[in-house]
């Protein structure tokens, strides 16, 4: 399989992924040209997933593309972006036109249902990985950041937490093949949602936001360390996913919930949402008032 | 080595090169905010380079991280953009933190010497890659692309070709440590410059580009199927760098030279620039007549 054969593959599983109202130039050329609409600024991130780290390789590839480009795209969820593109770099030990194409269409089943088009990519001889650049509109100077919690705010999670650290936990993640295999928790894991329009509803909300990634402790303890604050949770508010632990919930990474702190009543979700906790001035989080250790998911912690 | 500590590292290694005008959070948040000049569009591109396929890991990290962002940016180049931004995901077998430094103090010279900044990016474990996603401003509509050569126009190339083709056939890259470590061929491999102002100067004039890292004739074809032409090229036109043959000039690939087509003569550059032939309405390429193979650099090519 030549490498410009199984870019038709791709090309040709993305279907209508690879078209968005911001797309000038799509695949095929030296790079892909868009359209900032008026009024907006470019929120852009980027996210890695190596075989066997961050996946099981042996899972389904379908699944494996789908999951990447949500997990990609929470970080745009976090900053209130949504409507504009992604490009995915591949690298593979061998061109297995058949696995790329199926992985391709789970990358685009999720790119359609977030709004965001694959423009580019690139295919490297390697050992399995794939990088994912995402990005997103949001009106100017009112991105959702990391530095903006107040005291008296009070704190907010989305969804239920802790489900794909049980699913992570149970073993059995490389045996899912398709959809059809997924039970609650490898469902959790594997087909989580990026939160794009949820936090679109939070822009001039919301005082800080970041999504669940690493586990609440370990990602709230960013919000503190950015704005200069720090928390009181209260442990049965958190929303434990079923199936899952309260410490899963805590630290267990995965979720790509979002988490938020707010003056205010929030707006209606589509989505279920939970009051954790408030912003306090005394750095450092408490759980029921005992000091919370926020390590969760660190590469290379020794 | 904790991996936000690592992080940290990077970031005061890339010094002003995180900052820049389009700039409006740059690293530290969920994701970076960059704003889109008036009357511009984004030009985006992705490119992945695994240590010994597309670099050798035994090489000096300054040298890996500067080539990295070159051979990345050499695409912006190829369609006219410039001024942009950059974001690296960077998979680490281990977190060596001078080795991570020295790489992105490579990354931060080549970045400021091309105009962009160097906003975001992502540390994952895995086997040594990494990927480079670039993004440049070309005014709106008027980005080069591989599909607009015409019967009769002439081709150029920028600089001379085959010398990094040259330096990889020698088999001694592994063994530079850093700039000082480099002759005439390494250097072409290791020092390569991507031609961001030289595309911003063809703007409106050349008929199409594409940038030569596979070797002039394999890209060259690309320009010929996406403009339904072919090419008559003069073997003796051809620049071979010193120390190169010509089959390395025509075929070698990693030069990151410009290759245009243009109906007038082209403008005064900062680079060596040299006729090579020109476009005809016959598919495919001849090399004094006859035809030659575009066959270059292909990932699993069987």
């Amino acid at each position: 399989m030549k490498e410009f054969l199984l870019i038709d593959r791709i090309v040709a599983a993305l279907g209508e992924a690879a078209a968005g109202a911001c797309v000038r130039i799509g695949p095929g050329d030296d790079a892909a040209v868009t359209a900032t609409p008026p009024g907006m600024e470019l929120v852009s991130s980027i996210d890695a997933l190596v075989a066997d780290v961050h996946f099981p390789a042996a899972a389904g590839p379908s699944l494996i593309g789908y999951r990447a480009i949500m997990v990609s795209a929470s970080d745009l969820a976090a900053m209130g972006a949504a409507g504009g593109f992604i490009l995915v770099a591949l690298n593979l030990p061998e061109g297995d036109a058949d696995w790329v194409a199926e992985l391709a269409r789970g990358m685009a089943e999720a790119a359609d249902q977030l709004g965001l088009a694959v423009v580019g990519g690139n295919i490297a001889a390697g050992p399995l990985a794939m990088t994912v650049s995402v990005h997103g509109f949001a009106p100017t100077g009112q991105a959702l950041t990391r530095a903006g919690a107040r005291v008296g705010d009070d704190v907010f999670v989305t969804g239920h937490l802790g489900g794909a650290a049980a699913a992570v936990a149970r073993g059995d993640l490389a045996g899912c093949q398709s959809s059809g295999d997924l039970d609650v928790l490898s469902h959790r894991y594997f087909r989580p949602r990026a939160r794009l329009s949820e936090g679109v509803r939070l822009l001039g909300l919301a005082s800080s936001a970041i999504d669940l990634s690493d586990g609440l402790l370990q990602d709230l303890s960013h919000i503190g360390e950015r704005s200069g604050v720090g928390f009181d949770l209260e442990a049965p508010a958190i929303p434990v996913a079923t199936g899952a632990t309260l410490t899963q919930a805590l630290s267990g990474g995965d979720d790509y919930e979002l988490c938020f702190t707010m003056a205010t009543a929030p707006p209606p979700l589509d989505v279920a949402l939970h009051r954790v906790g408030r912003v306090v001035a005394k750095p450092g989080i408490r759980l029921d008032g005992k000091a919370a250790d926020p390590s969760g998911y660190q590469h290379f912690a020794l």
